[in-house]
């Protein structure tokens, strides 16, 4: 089944967006409000770059949302349950958010840029609003906006060479979440090492949306050599990684502790940050569900999912399935899923409900590994 | 140029989607983050079905933000420069959002469902972020979220003889935005007398996700006499109308004197609603843009604009056309703008850098009317 998408004024198109229509994009989402392209039409070559050479990405719909002014900081730290403690410049930190009954909301990656000026470099809902409405009602001392900043990624094994031949060799020492200001040929950027896939590279935040196509010509002219060609977030790859997608992976219950953040926490911080009693609650009491991945059995599934399906162990609903994919490396039927901790520590005698038929499944940890299963 | 729309599980599914599918859905927009048609594959039928018959329209990503609790009204004051004082049971209001620099970031309608809940039926934009991240900076005793609500919408002039067979003739005595809780068949419903087109209809608010199909077949049948066809929010029709669509018409700067809405807010009201002191200076100032419509030269447009495009006059950029449309009523190619209150007061001269070549326009008032050009 397959549709088109109607490409109208109300979703905003990327910097990179005219580029990516001449290096033929096929399929496109939308992100944050922006169009945002998904696959190039060959989504086996797509996978190919990604595991053994390199891509690139337009990915401007993980938009900024900036906090700046005297309180940017102590806005930041209301809105994680990350300690914000030891924040090290020129050092991202993944922050997951929290609402009220600690529902992850957003997990983004926290970039101080300025001393009075932070980016949340967020996934897929408006945390520009979020942040806001707090401070508006604090009466906190902070504007919140989105900057003029698109990412454009650079990820797979030989992204080092390439964004070395573009910027020298100095990246290659930038440490994972290192970022800094540079600029390419007057082309005003913040490079940082992540991405969001798990075979490393960069991402260049083009700071100038007027020089997205001539940042993108740049890099696929340095790519050429090392064979780059153009992908999206990649389905498959994200799934073998256990990579989370809030909102996928998620539903309007699903807390950090579930979600395997627990890490990425500090309930004992003194900043009373938005979530806190609820995450105090469900610490205490242990959690119900946990994320992890599913093995199934049965043909290679022909495509990845449209929706959630269905989980249940001897005829009880126990949770569901959030992206399946057939890896073509481990050679497995594999998804992500939320399910129940009984389930999950069950480990086996699950049935999943897919668009392929009922398929029979057992649990293992993420990212996926061969010698765990 | 056409682009296939990813279908995956970040994104939802309506409880009409497996219904527009079996109508035979062409085209999909996102919509907080729904899947939602926009065209069924025959345009000039759909615009057709809308001015002279009747259409059915899978609108359910027009999601509702439940305001629910003992301080549920004191929120929604504090939500929109409106003033609520006298909000009358079982009568929706229009009612424009603003942020702290006076913009306008949604303009749901708001209905009072009980006596402690309201519901925001919201344009696109994430609105239970910003609600819930006010309420509980500010401790408003108020839960926030998002209730089990998918509208369904019937519109045209036809439209009142598809509802009264379906509920009775006590619908044709609803006035507009009128609404009330009710069933049909056993499926929970409120009927409201709404709809984003002029030409007259319902909504209804299906209160039962699992019933979208048998809500959708319900409707489809009894439309039959009618000639009842599916739809989507119909682009043409709301230029002609002069439909605001958030986002669409909007930047990060316009504010609701700029879009028309002064009478919709009270700034001399007690309530200290986010916005108010820029909306005053806004208001003392006077605005310096104002939305209105276009009427261009040249050949039909053969289809929509998928961006906003400029507008100059002598040469200088005055602001940007935002929907763009040939209308078949008016034999007139249209488009909705916001340009300065100099062009606008100029009333010609301008040109539109349209992606069918340059168009020269004369403002006019909206509705679009022949008598006005």
């Amino acid at each position: 089944m397959s549709f088109q998408i109607a490409i109208g004024p109300r979703i905003r198109k990327s910097p990179f967006y005219n580029s990516t229509v001449k290096a033929g994009v096929s399929h496109f989402t939308t992100y944050n409000h922006m169009y945002m392209p998904v696959s190039y039409g060959d989504p086996q070559a797509e996978y190919d770059r990604l595991m053994n050479g390199v891509d690139m990405r337009d990915v401007a719909g993980q938009r900024q949302v900036s906090l700046k002014g005297p309180d940017a900081l102590e806005l930041a730290r209301l809105l994680t349950p990350r300690n914000l403690d030891n924040l090290t410049p020129g050092v991202g930190k993944y922050v997951p958010m929290t609402n009220s009954i600690g529902t992850l909301i957003n997990d983004p990656v926290l970039l101080q840029v300025e001393d009075d000026e932070i980016w949340l470099s967020i996934a897929d809902s408006d945390m520009k609003f979020w942040a806001e409405g707090v401070a508006v009602a604090k009466g906190l001392n902070v504007q919140v906006f989105e900057p003029d900043v698109s990412p454009l990624a650079i990820q797979g094994p030989k992204a080092d060479d390439v964004v070395a031949s573009l910027l020298g060799d100095w990246i290659r020492d930038v440490r994972y979440f290192g970022f800094s200001k540079t600029e390419l040929d007057g082309i005003p950027l913040v490079v940082a090492r992540s991405g969001w896939s798990k075979q490393g590279g960069f991402e260049f935040y083009l700071c100038d949306s007027s020089r997205g196509d001539e940042l993108w010509d740049k890099v696929a002219e340095a790519g050429k050599p090392y064979g780059i060609g153009p992908g999206g977030p990649n389905y498959i790859e994200r799934v073998e990684s256990g990579l989370i997608s809030v909102n996928a992976d998620t539903d309007d219950w699903a807390n950090p502790f579930e979600m395997g953040m627990g890490k990425f926490m500090d309930l004992d911080q003194d900043v009373d940050f938005i979530g806190k009693a609820a995450l105090k609650t469900i610490k205490a009491e242990g959690i119900r569900r946990r994320f992890c991945g599913l093995i199934m059995d049965g043909e290679p599934f022909k495509s990845t999912n449209s929706h959630q399906c269905p989980v249940t162990m001897n005829g009880d609903y126990v949770g569901f399935a959030s992206a399946l994919a057939y890896s073509p490396r481990l050679e497995w039927n594999i998804s992500t899923a939320l399910i129940s901790t009984e389930a999950a520590d069950h480990g086996k005698d699950l049935l999943v409900d897919t668009e392929y038929g009922m398929r029979q499944a057992v649990v293992t940890s993420l990212p996926f590994r061969r010698e765990n299963a």
